[in-house]
């Protein structure tokens, strides 16, 4: 029987890992898609680097075309990174009526809705639950198990560095700065935390996540982005007196027609089941319809966990070719994208003020809530320290995210306040 | 194009979720299999009863035959329940080259490895994934996504009634026996609970997961089995001071080729994933040497979460029709049934002690566990109550059942040791 043929992009750790699991797996894959599955051709930048995994040489080439161009490859496997050049590469092969598995969250968060219009109109599967499911191989089945369900609400925690920071400034007590640089001795951090520490890799991967679960072309920028580098210890240590435990949380949910998609640092309800999540593990919380609350656990990265999720959306591929299904697979977005206004978007909040310890102030405070509906669920006010000034912890009831940013200008203008310390949002009752 | 035909055995909560889902998402379903699928024709005990989903009345009948022996009906689904008469009823379905989808752990669980058996030799594909997976339906994903992958171990939460208990028990420091009364007031539990809270229940689901797993045949026998009905309060109160809490766990473990499958009470460090699913929620950790550890969760039953399952099933036996690559499944075992001894099974113990407070008992007793190699890691010893008994409550560092047993025996023969209150296994380090 004829193979299936592939094209691989990258011989990396995940490539690597790729390699070995189809070498290793051979049957097994063989025995779920009926035919042989071979790799045909391997993109590399240096044909002479010794490799983890062992490869004939006369697989290498330096060269995409050899890959693009061969009439004979049938799929093509993406895990060399990158976004422009990657991006030419993967439009050429959808034209060339190749199917497409890509590990490469930044080029499907930033030009995936392009990708996947291609690849429809030539007919193709793109494959990409690799880039936001790198040890949660799981969201493939997700989808798949949830076909028959209508999903409402994702909470994620997808950065496993920031999920690391936070638990150990949580458990320790420590602050931020400390924290992220033993991350960054031990090789959790990137020495520019940038991109995870402010929420932009959670984003990316959470446009992934909201434009499959909601069937609607989510773009990065549609993604409200807070990271986590203004949180300080006496945060999460308030949060903890009240029951709760600090998360960067992707979170994505749709009301009626309309979605919106965030990524903030969040007090979660000590017993929601994403709090318990810790160190550098990932976390995907969902809400079906039919099916109610599911979460898939797992680790946030890493070569293997990553390749295995490469593999099983190739099995995807493989199956859906010898179905004659290819290219109408149901993550092609469905809906027209319509966001929420901040008069939609609903939460409770946290508020940390350090205001004038005088008579009235209080009062001034609740009243300035009252005057927008809006009421408390939990208040600490601390001992007064020095200067007069007193420490008072806020948690709302839900409110709407336009009562309350008016509540926070009406409470800036104020003189007996002197600081808006922070301001999270809080999900579940603690 | 010609449509797919499905027989429905059964039309309570779960069939008539069945019936609903494939009505209300015809179109997304055909989208993925690529042809119609339609009911055909529903057993029923009861022709004139009210139901909750509306049925055409041509479409149910009281007569098995009509499904059955209906050479038009390509996939059978049982949700009906019951063992015997059920279990005739697909082997008939499976002889006459049909394949079968059920939600059925007790038949699954006591006569899956014949059934499989048929279906195999039949070339049909028998799929239950919604017999153990009620809310979460993503074990067939996870089956998938981990088909490039070894399974070495899972742990799971796999019952709400005893999770409901202990929960309440735990949280609230109440009693079994009250507890119990008020889950059977509350719904929560059945009037005669002991298949739940004996583990029985757990231990079906169980063989279910071991036999998917590791493709290993476990039979319900195979299962070591304790319940929860010897459950303290005092048990719980002494595992919190020590950072644990009580779950029922399922448990199956691979070592090289031998497999041991246990359910029993078990105190988890409080930072394990499984410590905080809560109430009935259930939930299975998973643990695969490529990807590593990863978790499911979600609502152990209900009729919807099930129905989806089921119907995410169907869509797979209609995915593997249409691809010529039916009784093919992975699930059919693989490999031969080989049990750990018990010196090849390893836990931590939790074991309370009432001792005579005399000089020379508590070395006595670690000189005990000293003769069978076994040291501890955690000891509290507790102030004396009356009639001059003190309570002991030790945790051990892992030890081989066989010598944890030896060591049980040698207390009991103990005239300076009262009783053996209590004795758990213990998982992770609080």
């Amino acid at each position: 029987m004829k193979p299936i043929y592939i094209g691989l992009l990258g011989l990396g750790t995940v490539g690597s890992g790729v390699v070995k699991i189809i070498k290793d797996h051979q049957d097994k894959i063989m025995h779920q898609v009926g035919c042989p599955v071979e790799i045909k051709k391997i993109l590399v930048q240096d044909l002479k680097k010794t490799r983890s995994v062992l490869v004939e040489n006369n697989l290498l080439t330096t060269n995409p075309k050899e890959i693009l161009n061969d009439s004979e490859i049938d799929v093509v496997i993406e895990v060399m990174g990158g976004v422009k050049d990657t991006k030419g590469f993967l439009l050429e092969a959808l034209r060339q009526g190749k199917h497409v598995v890509t590990a490469n969250k930044d080029l499907m968060a930033t030009h995936g809705s392009e990708l996947l219009n291609v690849s429809s109109l030539n007919g193709c599967d793109l494959f990409y639950e690799a880039s936001v499911a790198g040890g949660i191989p799981i969201l493939r089945g997700l989808v798949d198990g949830l076909a028959s369900d209508r999903i409402t609400k994702m909470m994620g925690i997808v950065n496993g560095t920031t999920n690391y920071i936070l638990t150990k400034m949580s458990k320790e007590g420590r602050a931020y700065e400390e924290v992220l640089k033993e991350a960054q001795d031990l090789g959790f951090a990137e020495s520019d935390p940038t991109s995870d520490v402010e929420g932009l890799d959670s984003a990316r991967k959470m446009a992934i996540l909201a434009t499959l679960g909601f069937s609607m072309n989510i773009a990065l920028e549609d993604v409200l982005v807070n990271g986590i580098s203004g949180v300080t210890e006496e945060d999460l240590h308030y949060g903890n007196q009240l029951g709760y435990t600090m998360k960067l949380i992707g979170y994505a949910h749709r009301q009626g027609e309309k979605v919106e998609v965030s990524v903030q640092p969040t007090f979660l309800a000590n017993h929601h089941p994403l709090a318990s999540v810790q160190n550098e593990y990932n976390a995907v919380y969902v809400y079906g319809e039919a099916v109610g609350e599911t979460m898939f656990y797992g680790p946030g990265a890493g070569s293997l966990p990553t390749a295995t999720a490469v593999v099983s959306d190739l099995v995807g591929v493989i199956k859906n070719l010898r179905l004659g299904v290819n290219g109408r697979s149901a993550v092609t977005p469905q809906f027209s994208k319509c966001l929420k206004n901040a008069d939609e978007k609903f939460s409770k909040y946290f508020l940390r003020l350090h205001v004038q310890d005088e008579v009235g102030v209080f009062s001034d405070i609740t009243s300035t809530f009252a005057n927008f509906g809006v009421s408390f669920e939990k208040i600490l006010q601390l001992p007064v320290e020095k200067n007069k000034i007193a420490e008072i912890v806020l948690v709302t009831h839900t409110a709407s995210l336009n009562s309350y940013e008016k509540i926070l200008n009406s409470l800036r203008d104020k003189k007996t306040i002197k600081e808006i310390k922070s301001s999270y949002k809080v999900e579940g009752n603690s």
